[in-house]
């Protein structure tokens, strides 16, 4: 691709996150993350896995570097609508900027296709060898303390809870949870999250980014259980203790 | 303190705090931290400690218990109007709250002066060991896990960034950065948290805190790095090697 090309789409990503200095880190991120992969599957060419990916061919790097540069543009449009996919909205708004600014046909509507199957929880799977690489690459940002960062930044946008209490006042771990919490966000959706990946190179770096997350998921949850189990002891000996002493004076 | 007190002036709190959902569990967590403090203190009456606080009395309970759950009823006007101080306001606040509900001037005076002196930033420090303990409290709020996920939250909602980039598009640890960002934070504030608390049990709990704040600073850095460094280079190969191909072309 040619520098003027990448400026051009890197601009045109940037005027579509507008103020949003969290989005444009997680932009590059997977697009850096999506080369680390991409490389690791070039330089292992003849390797068993190729096949299991049905790759016949390279990748097509520059299919690969937009799709990762416009794969979030439908977030604001999602975040007005929460019923909008920005997966899907997205992808035709990719597909129609690319083909105004010259990009033929079929690699418009490649970088398309990669775009609508990036999403998690979606029916849509991705096919091509880039969609694949995409998804990963976006995925890998959950994961690790990236993962745990973005999730409490959001949390914070919606304002949400960073944990529940059962009725007894107890911290509850998540798994069960009803309330969204951080929490509940973890257990639903981070912890999972490891062996869903569809590239080797991608499931690598997973696996080895887990072991901060996990961590501080249960130091979290051991802190904060410390902290209410001995309170709310103290408190309720504390308002007792004055309630005894009331009735006797 | 009777249970009648305790919920009159806890709900009182709650309708200061509206819709924060954080904010109330951090009142929560201040409040079962210092009890926890409290009972460590109370229970080693004779040591040499407590000497040092100056102590010759036993912590009063209801002072503490009252200055906790009120500490930040200022956040509010401060959030509205910058150049206002949430603990000096919020002292204000309380005392005339608390006279207002018939609590006697002695007390009302003791618990304006341990929430004027919470503050981290302030030159009014903590005098009384129940003005010690809050501010240890407090200060534990900001150590470990919790202190990670609550700059995270605070970072998202004022819109700044997770880290910044220098002039070649490396990561910055945060230890020289101008720019406002959660590293940035993590080296002026967080890192350095962990010997400035007044009681022995605040030290130590602190202290138990630290190694997961620490661990997890050092992985996200080190996540970021690996990310950025092996993903700049493709980049550079990629646009590089594709203007290199159009001139030869």
């Amino acid at each position: 691709m040619t520098t003027e090309l990448y400026k051009k789409i890197e601009q045109y990503m940037l005027n579509c996150m507008k103020d949003s200095a969290h989005d444009k880190e997680h932009i590059y991120r997977v697009l850096y993350m999506a080369l680390d992969i991409a490389k690791t599957e070039n330089d292992a060419d003849k390797n068993e896995s190729l096949k299991e990916l049905n790759r016949t061919n390279q990748i097509n790097m520059d299919v690969l570097i937009i799709a990762c540069l416009l794969h979030d543009i439908g977030r604001e449009e999602q975040f007005k609508n929460p019923k909008v996919c920005h997966a899907r909205f997205g992808s035709e708004k990719a597909y129609h900027y690319l083909r105004n600014i010259g990009v033929e046909e079929e690699m418009a509507l490649h970088i398309r296709d990669c775009i609508l199957t990036h999403r998690f929880r979606n029916d849509n799977l991705p096919a091509s060898i880039e969609a694949k690489i995409l998804f990963d690459a976006d995925k890998l940002d959950v994961a690790g303390t990236l993962g745990i960062a973005r999730t409490f930044s959001y949390k914070a946008q919606v304002l949400e809870p960073l944990y529940s209490l059962d009725e007894k006042g107890e911290v509850l771990d998540g798994t069960y949870d009803v309330t969204p919490s951080f929490f509940q966000e973890y257990k639903f959706k981070l912890e999972k999250l490891y062996d869903k990946f569809y590239t080797q190179r991608g499931t690598q770096i997973a696996k080895e980014r887990q072991a901060s997350a996990v961590s501080f998921y249960t130091s979290m949850l051991q802190e904060l259980r410390a902290c209410y189990s001995i309170g709310t002891e103290e408190l309720r000996k504390n308002i007792n203790f004055d309630c005894e002493k009331n009735k006797t004076e």
